[in-house]
């Protein structure tokens, strides 16, 4: 077999592992589209469940299954017993994506996929019951509360801010979760999605692939990434701290987290959209602070490293006005996420070849054994 | 950012994902070494735990080291109480891989990595307690009892026996056992270690890469491949009717697992080894049918397709001369490659950078929106 030379930057970049037909990302720099919809057009006009049925069904759906669908979601959001049993095993103190890792797993064995349970009633059941696990898991462990997980709300974005506050949201709130949600969908084969095809190219059980794509994604390097800016961002009281304290860190080389992208060379087509909720939100709660050091931080990291913000960056203070704990920015990620792995798993399935690529061996060379009573 | 031309063959075949100083895999069309030795040397002069040693500190133990290390894992078997409880969860109809994928990430909560407890005590730790995990959810649910979960044995393969059996194994079992998880314990960038590296190339924690491994293995193209062998072996009566059988299913084009191999062009070095396993257990059982019977089917593929059978294929004659239940088997190549896939996630730490291809985009053009009430 011959062996092609290792890319000179690693990490497979800029090495193309497949075809889709779900996503284009960084064209000319900047697009985004999905199934052919620029990221704007989405964002504006759409809703995160017409963006799910899009990515999962390959088309927009008409009036009719757009309700039948939300239907369809909203009878699936509630847990079985035995899920609530695990879930409130897992300890307190359990890192959120642990949560989610391990409840999407144990649901594997509880409603295994097979004959009756296809593949689209696994990827629709894990998008709408992963909020009910978080939330579950939550309220248990802070409020000693067993949580009903209906919420008679007919959107994922409602139905997790309605469980979190236990209360229906408002629709402002609503729909920046939403728009949130249809940003985070599907990003081609970022590392989380590339994951879950390396995995369900050996063809297991679809939880099988949903479950590697969460622990992906729970990395800083990828999805922990919104956390660690809203850490970055609350730490500054004003805007002028801001200056200083990034400009501290630039002169000691310290990771700023929420700029730049290995697919984007000019800007994050998604990062403006959210900047704009983001702002909306802080007007609503007349926010003096965060938006306004968030904004600086922006502005500096542009001029002394011609960097621009990520998706990440502005999320993490819209998701801050939505009222949500900064350990659940992932975890949503992965609610959203949910739709382009299902997506990429089907399409891996529909055409699959083993993702099995190899490595340059650069360890000792073949070495005789030494015994264990020669060993010194 | 330059594309290079995605391979004609697919799966990232023959594509170098990155360096390893581990393993070298298929070297002039059959090597396999662990850290320069042969894998023929290892399996028969070494111990599995030497072997893990090897893999995960880098050179094999001295005499005292290795009685340090077996005690270590010893004391590593027993499974926390919440562990045992959501194990009782996870229905007895459950895949068993299912339930070492639930409890891999379920420990990742109750004993999460952490600047006290660190990747070597991670990856002992989840070595130690799968064959515990496993054993745990079988007995609950076969026979409603709630075992103690350490042995008394120093040796995974004899951990493994006793809990299954209820009693300490025959010493000729435990060493095939012992051989068997030696053979199994690495293969270079194979689909579950490539899926642990794509995964902690994110930097998170270390059981999200395990759980997407096991994952990744359970699928028949990979892991499953053992169980698959196992039932096409025992459903023949005797060798005439077997060569009958598969000559059947070679002229229908029907798959045939256990022979061949992606990497490996003239033979897999592991087959033998465990060929004589399967010769000497089945000896010592008297059998007259199952390894005749799969003897006859190694020699049709021979002659027929030129195939050699690889790894798999006599495993699981080997594993039922054990007393292994089928679904057990691909759990036991967990265990064993538990060490591979630990050596690999330290090494990709070591030198990170993250895993992150492109795509080669084949859907539609980018096209306008069209709002909801206007599809048709």
């Amino acid at each position: 077999m011959e062996k092609s030379k290792p890319t000179k930057s690693g990490g497979l970049a800029g090495i193309v592992a497949g075809q889709t037909s779900i996503c284009t990302v960084g064209k000319e720099g900047v697009g985004l589209t999905y199934r052919g919809y620029s990221i704007e057009d989405l964002a504006e006009q759409s809703t995160f469940e017409e963006v799910a049925y899009l990515l999962l069904r390959g088309s927009l759906p008409k009036q009719h299954e757009l309700s039948d669908y939300k239907k369809r979601l909203q009878n699936m959001q509630e847990l079985p017993e035995a899920m609530c049993q695990i879930l409130e095993k897992i300890p307190a103190e359990a890192h959120p994506m642990d949560v989610l890792r391990t409840g999407c797993s144990a649901l594997g064995s509880l409603e295994p996929e097979n004959d009756t349970r296809t593949q689209l009633d696994v990827a629709d059941r894990l998008m709408a019951s992963f909020a009910s696990m978080l939330v579950y898991w939550h309220h248990f462990h802070s409020k000693g509360e067993r949580i009903h997980t209906v919420s008679g709300e007919d959107t994922l974005a409602g139905h997790f801010l309605h469980l979190l506050h236990g209360k229906k949201p408002d629709e402002a709130t609503r729909r920046v979760m939403d728009v949130s949600l249809i940003l985070y969908a599907e990003h081609e084969f970022n590392a989380s999605t590339f994951a879950a095809r390396v995995i369900i190219s050996t063809l297991p059980d679809f939880y099988s692939a949903i479950t590697g794509a969460i622990g992906a994604l729970r990395g800083p390097l990828h999805g922990g990434a919104n956390e660690a800016a809203m850490e970055l961002i609350e730490q500054f009281p004003d805007p002028d701290a801001a200056e200083q304290g990034i400009m501290d860190m630039l002169a000691r080389k310290a990771k700023i987290m929420g700029f730049g992208h290995r697919v984007y060379r000019d800007r994050d087509p998604r990062s403006d959209v959210i900047q704009n909720c983001a702002r909306t939100l802080a007007e609503q709660h007349s926010d003096r602070v965060l938006y306004p050091v968030a904004e600086r931080i922006d502005q500096v990291m542009r001029r002394e490293k011609n960097l621009f913000t990520n998706l990440d960056f502005y999320s993490a203070i819209a998701y801050r006005f939505c009222g949500i704990p900064t350990p659940m920015f992932t975890p949503l990620f992965v609610i959203a996420r949910t739709s382009g792995w299902a997506a990429h798993v089907m399409e891996q399935r529909e055409d699959n070849r083993l993702i099995r690529p190899t490595a340059d061996y650069i360890g000792p060379e073949e070495r005789p054994y030494v015994p264990l009573d020669q060993r010194s």
